[in-house]
């Protein structure tokens, strides 16, 4: 490690992680739903522990999204089913919590070799816990070790790390953003991570009922709080109506948050027995990490995400507006103090 | 300069120049419509050459757009008339050619002091001409000057040279971005850039007007030639009915061309006595700068745009997708051959 080294404190652990496996098979387990970062994760893992000389597979109960699958390529994932019953040992990255991947998988790894993960609320359930909620990805603090400890980074493994943070960041835009990011990325692009690749996969590949899908969501905005709280509605119906899926909503909540004078954003989204809410501050001091969580569900203090049954979907909004405006309240009266 | 140097070829005629101002008041001059770029350039060399102790003015002939007023906070801008007639250099950044400032800082300045900028067609019009066409922005080329030369970039100096480059790049999306892009960017935001800042200005101030225009343009959707044309519409009234104006259209354009499978993605904005259209395709060799002008329209091989009268909206809508259609074949034609 030199002077300019990413991640000094966790590389060390990193390092006696690798050592224990003794090669053992891995696997690099994700969390359901998978985004940019769990996939990117994964991948850069599985390709690197390969590269080491250890057995490694990507296990996800979900499949990797259409999206994402640039940065996947000849990598294969399996679901729990496919995984059999011989000895493996996991290492969950992205997951937030033992939850995070399924019932399944939490089963079967009861307690998982090693957690890498950036959320604020990892409370490392793991024997081996790499966290650093300051990175901006999991996929930053992956890049940062590998690089740090002078791992095999090659061009595909390099793709999926910059899939990671690029999302994870919204494009450099969220507050983790750091110089620091900015360096390892320009370190990615030269082993060949492909910005105007990324950018063409990620970002303008568009299905069209996924555009049907955005039109929809905005069409049901609602402001709340004068214009510092909107929320947007994806019905019943609406994934059917406009061939989309669930995994298509992703991104759909910054609109609601991009709009001037906008500081919470909401997307909720029915299902048949309830609805899943993902919230979206522009500032960290409004914690919506804190507002989920009072519906039993978690994230980072800017972006957080929840489920719910047992109420209608008027019900569920009216309470979360309440709960959010109160958060205003709090935020505003501890900016008075 | 260090081995790492981001400008090694410009950065010893640009000190050259620096070193020829001999207290000269040096206006720097933008071009018309400016964008992040432009701003951006004017702002950064303006505080660096003042830093140096020359006094510069920064002139433009239209205002700072209000999503760029962040970066260009406590500068002075003025216009051809508020210049007066003292004696004064000129140095014209992120203009393409001589014309681009507009005929007043043409005709002033017959021959500029120095010309900086990283567009292709550039031809070098000035005393001192700076121009590097692989620069991702005309704030990069600045910025990599202004390190390898030492020179001072403070906070509000990185701010502006950070909003060209993101603007400039698409986000580090367009083909210029580069691993010395991100690498330069790292710099500036160790200096005091802020991508939240700036992406929030850049990208989140939206009037809720816009987000209901940007519905009311992907309900109007009509695909073409098996999905390789998307054609929207604002109808008229629809700039009233959300409180918009027809500069809000900006960008929406994209949203077309960006679904899968789309070639060529169109925008028609109804007016009193016509309307006006946008067409933007995914490859230069669509050529609808070509077909934009069988309607007397021009523009670029990408992006062009066209007005017409004396139709309906309906029968134009007919007349342009059967010209685009008669592109298609001809392209397609012409890969076969």
């Amino acid at each position: 490690m030199t002077d300019n080294a990413f991640c000094p404190t966790l590389a060390p652990s990193f390092r006696a992680l690798l050592d224990e496996i003794q090669g053992r098979c891995v696997a690099v387990v994700g969390h359901a739903r998978p985004d940019g970062d769990c996939i990117g994760s994964q991948v850069a893992l599985a390709r690197v522990l390969r590269a080491l000389g250890h057995q490694a597979i990507c296990v996800n109960q979900d499949a990797v999204p259409r999206r994402l699958e640039f940065c996947a390529r000849g990598e294969s994932f399996i679901n729990m089913d496919g995984l059999g019953q011989g000895e493996i040992i996991a290492i969950f990255v992205d997951c937030a919590d033992h939850e995070r991947a399924g019932k399944k998988p939490r089963e079967r790894f009861a307690q998982p070799f090693a957690n890498i993960d950036h959320h604020v609320s990892n409370v490392g359930y793991a024997t081996h816990n790499c966290v650093d909620a300051k990175a901006a990805a999991t996929c930053e603090i992956l890049a940062g070790l590998f690089l740090d400890l002078d791992l095999p980074v090659d061009a595909a493994t390099a793709k999926a790390l910059y899939a990671g943070i690029v999302t994870d960041t919204g494009q450099f835009r969220f507050a983790s953003t750091t110089g620091n990011t900015f360096r390892l990325v320009s370190e990615l692009v030269s082993r060949g991570a492909d910005p105007v690749e990324a950018g063409f996969e990620l970002y303008e590949r568009e299905p069209l009922g996924k555009m049907q899908l955005l039109q929809h969501f905005l069409a049901s905005f609602e402001m709340h709080a004068d214009g510092r709280i909107c929320i947007g509605t994806i019905a019943r119906g609406v994934f059917d109506q406009t061939g989309t899926s669930p995994e298509d909503t992703e991104g759909l909540v910054d609109y609601a948050r991009a709009i001037d004078g906008v500081e919470i954003g909401c997307l909720i989204e029915e299902k048949e027995d309830g609805a899943k809410a993902s919230l979206r501050a522009n500032d960290p001091v409004f914690r919506v990490d804190q507002v989920a969580s009072q519906f039993n569900g978690g994230g980072h203090a800017c972006a957080a995400g929840l489920n719910f049954t047992g109420l209608t979907t008027a019900e569920f909004r009216q309470r979360l507006v309440q709960a959010l405006i109160t958060r205003l309240h709090e935020v505003d009266a501890s900016k008075r103090n």
